[in-house]
């Protein structure tokens, strides 16, 4: 497998990893912030499933792991909007090989 | 972000795979069967942290996924060894993204 195949230094990163995108939401929240900033409902929509109380955990501890940042405007009601950070669009490669890895999961299992 | 950014159908193929791969421990059993075939108490070891239950119900689901194969063999008593498929093999990119990426958010969030 990895050239390191097994190395305690290579799960360690790994884990670090999953830790801070475990879950199933996470990555589907900054994919559907990789197009551009979002209001709570906007993403709330875009992500299939997803229910209310469970969106706005997943934004706070995305923003304290600095993967999103939280931008508050002085309108009139206030409006707050999401963005994706620098570090949350490094996580790009990763979201490309799950993709690929996605499909051919899916062709493997469900066998279409 | 990716070519296809914020399009429904990769979104959907993300899902798929976050899915099958859910929760903290999956790739780490993987990633400790990427060096060959190993027992029950062998990969308890290297994956550090993981309760006995805990693994005996990943097992089940990754086999479920076509991810790993358990092994009995016709020994007195008999031996089970657990072995990663081709299919599992096929996630060795994932693993290496998230193991880079893993490097780099630990360098943004603890600063070392």
């Amino acid at each position: 497998m990895l050239t390191t195949g097994g190395c305690p230094k290579t799960a360690l990163s790994i884990k670090d990893a999953l830790e801070a995108l475990e879950g199933r939401w996470k990555l589907l929240i900054l994919f559907a912030l990789s197009t551009g900033p979002k209001r709570f409902k906007q993403i709330s929509k875009e992500v299939t499933g997803i229910t209310d109380k469970t969106l706005s955990k997943e934004l706070k501890n995305l923003e304290a792991n600095k993967l999103l940042k939280r931008n508050v405007y002085d309108t009139f009601p206030p409006t707050v909007e999401y963005s994706i950070t620098e570090h949350g669009k490094s996580l790009e490669k990763v979201m490309e090989e799950l993709h690929f890895w996605g499909l051919a999961h899916r062709k493997e299992i469900i066998g279409n």
